[in-house]
């Protein structure tokens, strides 16, 4: 595989920290001692839909990075493409062997329509909805717990089975670990029971989650400063009852970002 | 990367030529000219659910490989396990380029949230609902028929800006290639309106498609067969009037599997 040629220009990461795999990617430069710019973008201030943003990523999504002339977006294919270019990051996280790295694979896809669409889903039509005014649909979040818990479920029986650390039995984090765990730690902004409910009954669950964190620290907590932010909002949001206040704007429960 | 073994043992493609990634990874053996053998499981008949293919995929979702004592599934990871561990495939399907190979993976990582939930979760709200005994989610179908016209679009304007015949500029076809215009083939049991609605704007889609059938001939439609029976069969129901009627099977509409 060609390298990357050894580059003037600073790896570039566009993210918004309030996004799960903008979180993954951010706290993998940081954990692999990757020299890179973090240009934040506010995404409740739709700054991912500007002009000059969709000349990076046509998309409009984030994460999204430019390393010289090159843009990829898609966080999976970013942490692959650092994972490969980048010549301090350990083999663990995206072994060259042919058969470990084809099963990171594996878990990677099967993110996408599962855990990803479950929690992504179950969160926009509970919790965000009301502040980012997104008119929720009670049957996709019923459906969308569903599919979250059933892949909390196929993580612990499937890629948790035996007595490894981190899934497929590593030891060591892989990019599978992070990318997942990241999407997990979104549940943070749910209500505290609702939120008990669903991790509950996974206890290797969370002992992964706690592995993974622990292996990326100090990164890992940093990185989720912001999410951590969110969710005190939440609470006191409901607390005060606030919730059923139609005109509440995202502003307003967001802590402003810098 | 460690090179798979030379193995005594002849590849496994457990697959049922209806699911769109079985189609794929199917194509890409026969055009590869790889030694493998066809385990074929019929998904209407529940095939997928016994415990000796759950043993093979504890997902119970085809397709899945075994070779030698490797078991993997999900059909992107297995189509670049594929790529990667026989010696014969040509590299433009899945380039050594650390660039290129970056790219084919983000279009490969959009796929699943875009074209293909798109197109999956509207033609099970169409088409295969009664069918399938599934109830239909009407407000499901309207997303999913706007994610997948969107999809199209995106296609067009990112994936086939320029003039290359294959995503990405390319002028010979990617496992990314492969993998989206299976995906579209699975429109054709769509009503004969409907389809033409959906793909008639995007005639470079049309033509794309075109060039992947034309690249992998004659496995394309070889493999597509028992799909455009299928369709027949769902043209004749809808001359009969056949769609209201509650008890209808899978079974009758669909085409006998060998």
């Amino acid at each position: 595989m060609e390298n990357r040629k050894t580059n003037t220009m600073k790896l570039k990461v566009y993210a918004d920290r309030l996004s799960q795999p903008s979180r993954a990617v951010i706290i993998f430069c940081k954990v692999n001692g990757i020299d890179f710019e973090e240009i934040k973008l506010d995404i409740s201030k739709r700054q991912h839909l500007s002009p000059e943003f969709k000349e990076i990523n046509p998309m409009a999504q984030v994460p999204a990075i430019v390393d010289g002339r090159f843009r990829l977006f898609e966080s999976h294919s970013i942490l692959i493409y650092i994972a490969c270019a980048f010549p301090g990051v350990l083999d663990h996280w995206y072994p060259a062997d042919l058969f470990r790295r084809a099963k990171i694979n594996s878990v990677l896809d099967w993110h996408h329509s599962n855990l990803r669409r479950g929690a992504t889903t179950y969160v926009q039509n509970t919790v965000l909805g009301p502040v980012l005014g997104i008119q929720m649909n009670p049957q996709a979040a019923a459906e969308a717990r569903k599919l979250l818990s059933s892949s909390l479920s196929k993580i612990e029986t499937v890629w948790l089975k035996g007595n490894g650390r981190f899934l497929l039995g590593g030891r060591q984090p892989s990019i599978a670990d992070l990318s997942l765990v990241c999407e997990i730690m979104q549940l943070e902004v749910l209500d505290e029971k609702d939120h008990i409910d669903i991790l509950g009954p996974h206890k290797k669950v969370q002992q992964w989650i706690e592995n993974t964190r622990s292996a990326t620290e100090p990164h890992f907590d940093e990185v989720h400063r912001l999410l951590y932010r969110a969710k005190e909002r939440f609470q006191e949001r409901r607390l005060k009852g606030l919730d059923s206040e139609a005109e509440s704007s995202f502003k307003k429960v967001l802590p402003s970002k810098m």
